[in-house]
């Protein structure tokens, strides 16, 4: 096993939910998921394959309440493609007797393999030969390939390969009170003897999708076999193809799907253009060549070099990567740069959390940003689209501005469950995650990160700008001034600590001066006071006048920045809320002895009757996110200007506290913390960060993972790599170099994009260098150690570490 | 009347189309245009409401040929609002006696208001006031409202309000046999007392349009009315409401619309978008604060400050521009930057040409480029999108690279038509206008100024190189070489000239080697060369693997840049093709007598059996087309390049070769002619200009301004005060200025907008005023008379002329 792919040598049922869920293949554009009995064609339809973006609102009534659930879809599935040897029974993995397995997912080339040689109940013996991609050019095809060798035996192979409309979403066990069912086919004909067509759309939201499906038998190069039936179903259509095999002769069929929506562009009529499409398709041999020459250009812009100190574990890091970034790059690349598509939480490829979009942007963009920004660009707009729902949710509190929801669902409206199942004790508990108005926060720093990496002020001056005041303004509306203490306060929040959603005992839900939220604010209005400078002035005007933003706004913006309130304990230990020191501790030997796996101690604790709202615990790094985006400068000086003491054990202390007090119950929080340890505790930060890599391949938050990949701490991984151990920083016109080479890694390299030139920078144990590479036709300008160097195209620097 | 509106004191029948195509209100996403009737309300419908890129394609069996037509659509109207007086009969202003009548098209704010007293049937006398917008900020929505005023009668007022899909496509007469209807109703329903609902699709793109429609009644500022009666037909739906009504007082109907489509971004369903979105709408106060802002905001960034020396002639030129720019905003702006809508010759809301796109661009994004090149990008992009189309129709014809369409159609097809209707004969002729490939070398050329402008290298590197280099292969391989004299030839091909599409007596369609085609194919091929210098070394490795070009090609195409064929004639007169010198000269004089209007002179010569193929006569600029986009010293080192002679008389005597021979049979021509002349015969160019300022509002192509607006043309005029009145041009990394004033102004001044840089220049007889304005963030070079100028922001030079 490479650095480059994943395998696995033989068929675990209890497993494969899992290695499907890290081998779906997708382009961003739309997503395949094998079922586990890929090959089967019996008529049961494979929850598959999905579609960036569309959506679904189906209302359900759960508990007694009405829950609106914007899905993403299972699309019509293409996969079926099933044989079976003289009329028997169709092949299915489960009733044969397997001789040999071997399944691979090449990460280089965007293929999966799966190879079985098999004994059937007649004793036959067969070797079948899969493989399967989605073009990462043409976002609007994919195919397979199966290759069926009768090993002692000749006879005749029927093959049906088929488009099924019945897929409904069925991917999480707890939403299954939930509606699944999303597709009404509307048309569906066999179109000629090698295709066959599906159309539907989505019950709710109406998306049209369009599939073409053509199908070739071959031995060698003669095409052969001929449909001898045509298989109609309401929501299913197939044909049925026949071939005579022969022993050791293999026969090799060729399924080539195009996949048209009507929200496509440059379209006529999604059917009508996939039906073309498929017409003019190549064949697999051409797919496959133009798949691997995409992902060589992709892993040209993306790739990562490394070496460990010791080899093995070297590579063992390189692969969880690579994976990484294979689902990062299938969820959101240059194909997605013009959908108006966002990135969800579980790519485009998992059905948690319904593909509604929240913060995970925050750990996602970096690693975008510093290799192809231009997709940042892309998703930044699917924020900026929704800002008329933004307005909107805003006016509806009272706030002036804009206020983005915790989950956002298709048209930006807030998708927030408001209560959610503990399948722990089957109960359904009230949900105050919306409070969570931190989002805000993250989407102008999202924005403000874009633009520092890029200069592209296009972006900044018609949409960014927009976007950072008006979220200014509804923090400006939502801190309420208290004369008492001259101070301002933020009430009813919540912070990225889900087990804190109320004081114990309280009716009231959210928190009072939750420090991340309050500091954040003040980063934004900070922040937006900044942009006000750099705009011209006829935009300027222009967009004053259009918010209604005058004088008087940007001094009350100016105060809160100097009064914001922030709550202290033990010190310096700065308060995850206001009255977080009242709370309990919390007996984490006692429940570790007890339970074991301790991640999700809401549900633990809510199963025993109690709440995590009465003790001093976090699922997930709250406070210490501050450390995460902000530097130790920035924070000094926001506290200065708060009027509050930041002392040089301010970062090192918090850090202690609250690690301690942590349960991890989110991926994101190994990130965070591998993060906040790099620089003072490089052991501890190296075992978070390969904890990082786990998360999903070894599906370490106990069965999520069959779920849907969890991409933050996917591209969080990556991040890691980029700005922790390379210390790569844009601040000013600079790109700053602060590199920390973990002490398992000998070398680390990788390719930047900075103001649209390419720079390439490699460590090791000794030396930083820093190239400018062809293409860069402006001058750079590159930090380390607090020197700045001028770089030019061709130009290449060593630095002693 | 002021340099800023357009008014008409009387009604007057028979020019009321005219004037209502003049008077069209769009933003870019739908236009609205009134019928002449637009306060009926008795269930006959108003052609209509057109969406931008809602097209449609249905065949037609039309003189024993399929004619695959792809339409702009008509959308449900919304602007029913009909009144009745005592339960008479609707009011219909042809049944009225009108006492006194005003329109008046506000083109400061976008506003069209429309004054009527009349004295009905029975001799009451009504004063009706109506305004309506189509909102420049809200793409989505519009608004009219009616006040009536009862002059001593008192009585009981119904109103309609209605919402009806009904509509056709009706605006062209030569296309009666085609199809004309094209939407079907899916869902209509009146939603409350105030709210009515009507969805449709279209009937083969099946693109989706929800409109919702608020109407409310009010005396002073309190709602008054109330629904009496629903109205519903199969595709139409409507409210009645009453009120009492008394003698000089005055009832105000409002009626707002919001529109939304299944293409749109940021949805839900469009229909709930549309229910929403109407409910959240401001009323008619506010919508006129914000039109009025946004239009503002457009004036500020594409204004024009002009001053004639006669002051009555510089406000008539000034009205027309104003006029133009108007239209060219309601056609794409910075609303219709996100959307896959091209720019289409007669604009969003003519319905001539169907909504095709055209090369029109080389008219319309000169003036976009320099002022929001943001537009421009957006317009780029939809060519971009239309790439695969453009590569298989090279591939049908045995073609590297792409081949983009002459008429392109929603994704992207030729749609051309094969035959053309001669209303003059009645006959329908055979069509050859598709081999118009020049189309090609016209979108090279604006990606190519585009980035002149701009710089934008991210739209470079991802986007235009791609196009460009395609283009660029596409010519290469069209390309023949003949051995016998060293030369590449071009053949089958029609110039913009589209009175020559073949030989006389041929039966083979198309010329060879024209002129305006072989040289701007070795300008595609060089600019080409140039763009994979400009490209880094990473993006042209994949763009040569991905498109398979390799040194081989590239050695090729410099070989044709250095031995493409030109043919001469008369010295160094440019053959328009090969052979024209053996045409006959034509009888101006002759056909001038016996038919006055002799502009479009096939139509003339096909009725009399003639063909214009037999004479030296063009239709519109061909040759001088070269002047037009190539500047003196670029076309003297093309040809010297290609081994020809380019003397000093070289560009005077081909322009008064040609200028004889033109009929002007497209509103484009005068353009090009104003400016090949602006600098050689300043009175004859003025004379020009002034004709192209007629195209519209005086009708000069003889009946086709009703059928829709020519956006070239008037783009043209627009163009014409940039690039030729103050001779900027972006070129290298100087912004250049070479101005020209006509001795018809005092002074003309605009503010552009070089590489993001805001810059106001001001010319008057005797000075030349460039200033950097506030938001300038980095030094610009401004050339002038062959000097470079660095420019600061807030720095201000003047020059002396």
């Amino acid at each position: 096993m490479s650095a480059w792919s994943l395998v696995y040598e033989s068929y675990e049922p209890a497993k494969e939910k899992l290695r499907e869920a890290l081998c779906t293949l997708g382009n961003g554009y739309f997503a395949t998921r094998g079922a586990a009995h890929e090959a089967q064609a019996d008529g049961i339809h494979y929850p598959g394959t999905y579609l960036a973006g569309g959506y679904n609102r189906l209302k359900t009534e759960v508990a007694g309440r009405d829950i609106e659930n914007e899905d993403l879809v299972n699309m019509p599935n293409w996969l079926c493609l099933g044989f079976r040897i003289n009329g028997g029974d169709w092949f299915k993995i489960d009733e044969v007797e397997i001789i040999d397995y071997r399944k691979e997912l090449d990460l280089k080339r965007g293929v999966l393999y799966r190879n079985v040689e098999f004994k059937d109940a007649e004793a036959r013996v067969t070797r079948i030969f899969g493989r399967r991609l989605v073009h990462a050019g043409n976002p609007h095809l994919a195919a397979q390939e199966l290759i069926i060798e009768p090993v002692g035996w000749s006879g005749r192979i029927q093959v049906l390969s088929a488009l099924d409309g019945r897929v409904i979403n069925a991917g999480v066990d707890r939403y299954k009170e939930l509606n699944s069912k999303h597709l009404q086919v509307l048309e569906k004909r066999v179109i000629d003897e090698e295709t066959v067509f599906l159309k539907v759309h989505t019950s709710q939201s109406e998306l049209r999708v369009a599939e073409a499906a053509r199908t070739r038998i071959f031995n060698g190069d003669a095409l052969i076999g001929k449909a001898v039936e045509d298989v109609e179903e309401s929501e299913y259509v197939g044909q049925v193809y026949e071939v005579e095999a022969k022993a050791g002769e293999a026969i090799r069929i060729e399924k080539v799907v195009a996949l048209y929506t009507s929200r496509d562009r440059a379209i006529s009529e999604c059917g009508l253009d996939a039906r073309e499409a498929v017409t003019a398709a190549p064949d697999m041999a051409e797919l496959m060549r133009t798949q691997a020459l995409r992902w060589a250009q992709l892993w040209h812009r993306f790739g990562i070099d490394m070496e460990g100190v010791s080899p093995k574990q070297g590579e063992d890091v390189l692969r969880v990567l690579h994976l990484h970034m294979f689902h990062l790059l299938q969820t959101t690349s240059m194909i997605s740069m013009g959908l108006d598509a966002g990135v969800p939480s579980r790519g485009w490829h998992g059905e948690a959390y319904r593909g509604h979009i929240f913060w995970d942007e925050l750990f996602i963009f970096p690693t975008l940003n510093l290799r192809v920004p231009e997709i940042t660009r892309g998703l930044l707009m699917y924020r900026y689209r929704r800002l008329p729902q933004a307005r909107r949710a805003a006016r509806r509190e009272g706030l002036k501005g804009a206020m983005f929801p915790w989950q956002s669902g298709s048209n930006g409206r807030e998708e927030s469950q408001e209560v959610h199942l503990n399948p722990q004790s089957g109960r359904w508990i009230p949900d105050n995650s919306r409070r969570q108005r931190h989002v805000n926060a993250a989407i102008a720093y999202n924005v403000w990160q874009y633009y520092q990496v890029t200069g592209d002020k296009e972006f900044m001056f018609f949409y960014g700008a927009q976007m950072i005041l008006e979220i200014a303004a509804s923090w400006s509306s939502l801190a309420e001034y208290n004369q008492e203490i001259d101070k301002f306060e933020i009430h009813g929040v919540m912070g990225p600590d889900e087990y804190h959603d109320a004081y114990p005992g309280s009716d009231e839900a959210g928190l009072r001066n939750n420090a991340y939220t309050n500091i954040m604010a003040v980063w934004v209005l900070n922040c937006a006071l900044e942009v006000l400078k750099l705009l011209p002035r006829v935009r300027r005007e222009e967009l004053c006048f259009e918010l209604d933003l005058g004088q008087k706004d940007f001094d009350r913006w100016e105060e809160i920045t100097r009064k914001m309130k922030i709550v202290f304990h033990d010190g310096n230990i700065i308060s995850q809320f206001e009255g977080y020191d009242k709370l309990e501790e919390f007996d984490w030997e006692g429940y570790r002895e007890k339970y074991g796996d301790i991640q999700r101690l809401d549900r633990i604790l809510e199963k025993e009757g109690d709440t995590p709202n009465r003790y001093k615990l976090s699922k997930q790094a709250d406070t210490l996110m501050l450390f995460y985006l902000l530097s130790a400068e920035e924070l000094s000086a926001l506290f200065e200007r708060l009027g509050y003491e930041f002392s040089h054990d301010t970062i090192p202390r918090n850090i202690d506290y609250y690690i301690k007090r942590t349960s991890h119950g989110s991926t994101l929080s190994y990130v965070v913390h591998s993060w906040v340890l790099a620089r003072s505790d490089r052991r501890r930060a190296w075992q978070m960060f390969r904890r990082v890599l786990q998360s999903d391949i070894q599906d370490i938050q106990g069965g999520t993972t069959p779920e849907g990949i969890h991409l933050g701490a996917m591209a969080g991984s990556l991040d890691l790599i980029q700005r922790a151990f390379l210390g790569i920083e844009a601040r000013g016109d600079v790109l700053w170099f602060n590199p920390c080479l973990p002490e398992e890694l000998e070398r680390l390299g990788l390719q930047v994009c900075y103001r649209r030139n390419p720079i390439r920078v490699e460590i090791s144990k000794k030396h930083l260098t820093i190239s400018a590479m062809d293409g860069v036709s402006e001058t750079v300008k590159i930090g380390f150690r607090k020197k700045v160097y001028d770089f030019n195209g061709g130009e290449s620097r060593v630095f002693l570490l």
